[in-house]
This record gives C-alpha cells, sequence and structure tokens, in this order.
C-alpha cells in the first residue's frame, strides 16, 4: 500500500520504516530536516499536498494540536490532496476537541479519519511495540489494523472519533499522579530512614505494584534522570487533560497538583529531564530552609 | 515452637491457622470475642502476660497504634510475661515512630523486635500469601523466617528496627493514590463520551498499568464497592503517613488530597466501602449543580 507519512521525528522515522518493513511504500514531504534514512527508504514529495494526492493512506506524526492543524489544512497540507476514499490517521497525541473538528472537515472531503495516539516512547517505536489507542469508525479501523500490527501490540478500537486522544490523555493523567505516588512514598520512606531501594524491592509484590514503580521508581533511586520521556511534553499532555477537563466540568485535583510540581522543576532547568525527576521537587520541599527575615 | 498470638480478627485468625499448620503451637489470651476455631484449635491462657511466659515468639495483630501499646503495655500486657531471649513480632501496621520506641522497651527486657506489617488483605492472609515487610536485626529476621513463610510470600527484610512500618505507610501512599489516579482518569475519560472499560484495557498494555489499574479499576467500571479494604482503615494509614511527615519535615500534597476525598465519601455514609469508592468524590464533583442563590 502506499501510505504517506507527514513528521518522520525521533517516533514517526522508526514507525515508518517499520511500516516499509512491513512491505508498504512510504511517500513523505520535502523537509530541510529529513534524515539521511528517510531519503533513501522513502519517496519523497514536494509537499503534504502531493503525498496525500498519491497516497491511499496518510499518517501524521507531529508534536501538538497546532503542528496537526497546519499539516492538514495549512498551505500544501494534506486537505488539499485529499479525493474520496482515502483515510487519514493522526497518531500525534492532541486535543480530543480539536480531532473532533479535524476529523469533520476531513470527513467533508469523503475522507476517513481515524486519531491513534501511541504510548511506548523511542523504544517502542522502533520495535513496533507502541501501545495505540484508536478513536474512529469500525471500518476505518478494519482498513488500518495491518498497519497498526506493523508498529504496535496493544492496538484497541476505544471509541468514536476522539476517544483515542481521550485514552491517551487519560494515560497521561496515570502515569503522572503514578509517578507523583512514588516520588511522595520514596522522599517519605528516605527521610524515615529507610532504604528506597529495599522498600521499592518489598512493594513490587503487591497491590502498589505498577509500571512506574518498576521503571521510574528505580530512575529515581539510581538518579538517572536522562530521557525517556521529558517533563516539557509531559507538561503538554498535562495541559490538553486540564484544558478538556475544564470544557467537560471535570474536576482534576491531583492532576493540576501534579501539573505544578513537573512546572516547578522546569523552571530550575529540568524542562528536557526524564518526568521521573518530578521527584526533585518534592525532595526540595523536603530538604528546604527557612529564613526568619 | 510455642508461638503467642494477640490479635485473632479478620486477619489475625488466618494467620494463626496457617502457622499451626505448619506444625506450629499458638497460645492466645482470653477473650469474649474468640472464635469457635481459634478455641479449638489454639490454646488459650488468661491474659496475654501468661501468652509470653509460656512462648518463645509473640504476635501482636491489632488495629492500631493504642491498642499495639495496650498489648504490650497494658494490664496483663506482653511486656509482663517477657523474659531474655525471646522475640516479639507486631505484624500491625501503626506508626513507624511509636515502633522504635516500643521497640526499645521490649529490647530493655533482652528481648528481640520486628516490625512486620503486611498487604494483601484477607485473601492473603487465609491463602499464606501476604507480603510482609520488616523492620528489625538480621538475626531476629533469620529466626523468624520460618514463620513469616507460613503466612506470606513476598518477605523482605527492609531495614532496621521501624523500617517496615515506614514501607507499609509508603505501600498505603502509593495505593490511594494510584486509586485516586485511576479515578480521575475514568471520570475524565466517561465525561468525555469515551467507555472507561476500554479506556482501561488499552491502558493495561503501557506504562499506566497498575495492580489497581487491574483491580481497582474493575470495582470502579462494574460498581462493586463491597470491601476488599475499607475506606476508613486507609483513612487511618493516611493519617500515620501525614502525621509521621509531619515530624519528618515532609510535603506529601497528593496524599493530603486523596484523604481529603476519602473523607468526603465517609462524611457521606461510604466509610465502610471499599477504598475504590472514592471515585465517587470526584463523580460528585464532575456531577454537581451550581446555584446563583
Amino acid at each position: 500500500m502506499k501510505i504517506g507519512f507527514v513528521g518522520l521525528g525521533i517516533m514517526g522515522l522508526p514507525m515508518a520504516q517499520n511500516l516499509k518493513k512491513a512491505g508498504h511504500d512510504i511517500l513523505a514531504p520535502e523537509r530541510a530536516s529529513l534524515k539521511p534514512e528517510a531519503r533513501a527508504d522513502f519517496t519523497i514529495l514536494p509537499d503534504a499536498t502531493a503525498v496525500a494526492a498519491a497516497a491511499e493512506v496518510i499518517i501524521i506524526m507531529v508534536p501538538d494540536t497546532p503542528d496537526v492543524e497546519a499539516a492538514l489544512f495549512g498551505a500544501g497540507g494534506v486537505a488539499a490532496g485529499l479525493s474520496a476514499g482515502k483515510v487519514v490517521i493522526d497518531m500525534s497525541s492532541i486535543s480530543p476537541t480539536a480531532t473532533k473538528d479535524f476529523a469533520a472537515r476531513v470527513a467533508a472531503k469523503g475522507c476517513g479519519y481515524l486519531d491513534a495516539p501511541v504510548s511506548g516512547g523511542e523504544v517502542g517505536a522502533k520495535n513496533a511495540a507502541l501501545t495505540i489507542m484508536i478513536g474512529g469508525s469500525q471500518a476505518d479501523f478494519d482498513r488500518a489494523l495491518p498497519l497498526f500490527q506493523a508498529m504496535g501490540k496493544n492496538i484497541t478500537l476505544v471509541g468514536d472519533t476522539g476517544a483515542g486522544q481521550t485514552c491517551k490523555v487519560a494515560n497521561q493523567i496515570i502515569v503522572a499522579l503514578n509517578i507523583e505516588a512514588v516520588a511522595e512514598a520514596l522522599v517519605f520512606a528516605s527521610k524515615a530512614g529507610a532504604d528506597p531501594a529495599k522498600v521499592r524491592q518489598a512493594l513490587m509484590g503487591g497491590f502498589a505494584n505498577s509500571r512506574i514503580l518498576e521503571v521510574h521508581a528505580e530512575r529515581m533511586i539510581n538518579r538517572t534522570f536522562n530521557p525517556g520521556f521529558r517533563i516539557n511534553l509531559h507538561q503538554k499532555d498535562l495541559n490538553l487533560a486540564l484544558q478538556a477537563a475544564k470544557e467537560l466540568g471535570v474536576a482534576l485535583p491531583n492532576t493540576a497538583s501534579a501539573q505544578q510540581l513537573f512546572s516547578a522543576v522546569a523552571a530550575k532547568g529540568g524542562a528536557a529531564l526524564d518526568h521521573s525527576a518530578m521527584v526533585q521537587a518534592l525532595e526540595t520541599l523536603a530538604a528546604h530552609e527557612i529564613k526568619a527575615g
């Protein structure tokens, strides 16, 4: 199948390479930033309009909501090249509400639309082991399933348009709050004189266990805060959560608190550290000195 | 071995029965509340002083810090029956700081002391599958290890006296905050129109996965809030966390927030519900109506 791929960055490039390995032809728009591997393996066309005109399915993998809007509807964008019967798959992590608007505008061209954000990071992208959370119609999902299977492992049609992005936001809420939970527990245990490595080991057998206790608690204990997943990206995702919560009339008190702790770490130069570095905000609070004047 | 057991309640009775099955003699103090099985299988002595005088190891399994103090140092308590060379094992979940005081007073009698709180609940107690987190000396731990192995599976010497209780508090912090995390995510997803059961399924393959997502999210989705682990017990444990945090100079912002959500549910009659019912506080906030006057 001819697949257009817009956004060949840290995530997009290995995802497109896995589609290529599965036997598909990859078409990508010209960018000054294209990596040599992309130029060698993929067909480069002048812009995303030309890509959409030539491809059957067009995948978008860019950082944020305005980037998806530009990729779809900006000058030389995907929408101008669409004709009836094609499918657009947005695998970026963006606003659930904006997604419904984008899908409606694509549907007006007679095309399908799937929101299909991922988790699993660069390692998951390279190993074709991404978790993919999908919103859209069953028919579009069935058509795209072989492509998803070339890029990921845990593939779920969550619901209608926007449900994939909603699910990804829910994922990022839980990941942030589980990091915060482990951080509170380990700072508490350390200050009480216990060895946090032994505490982690003891807790892994019970109800406190989580992927975050397995992976991120170890990072906190070993002080290895190279990403991983950067705090500034998680801040973007929690902004999506808090903005959508405001629109929906939902209170997310601990998500708001975790966002503030991320902000405290980012403000001191930690924005590019792994999100497990959130623990440093709690450590700072536990270590600070108060002066009388 | 002759083992004294003080506190044959929902947890203590099956734990003592598992020790009996492993070939030990169980001695217990007279109580009006003793179950018929306890009277049939164990040797009942007039009080805990007599139990401690006759046993080599004395296990305590009672609800809270004042109960342990009374069991040890109250009238007819364990301490009055101790002589050099015995070991006291407190398997209750109580204050880490009070534990250090109790251990010192027991050590003054020439006896060992282990704090060894558990997690895994009534099911874990019955199936000899408890997680046991232990503080104390290596020598006392080695001596008691066969007893722990008769009651539990994941057995860790975390550190010196108090480290077991500190670890248990850390466990209860993480469990409460992971419940809160899952609750925020599922309420958000529901209000955004996604099916929370499918969201849970999709998230279980990635970094958001946890024992709480597996077990407690399912309770939230199926609306099965029979305990399980009661909110009023978890409130007790978070009180221990917040009290110890104050003594240690540690800030636990999300633990405090989770405690308030438990309080909101308890105040409306939910104190005896499973702790996963915390979700109802967030649901109430999302559903409330504001009036102009």
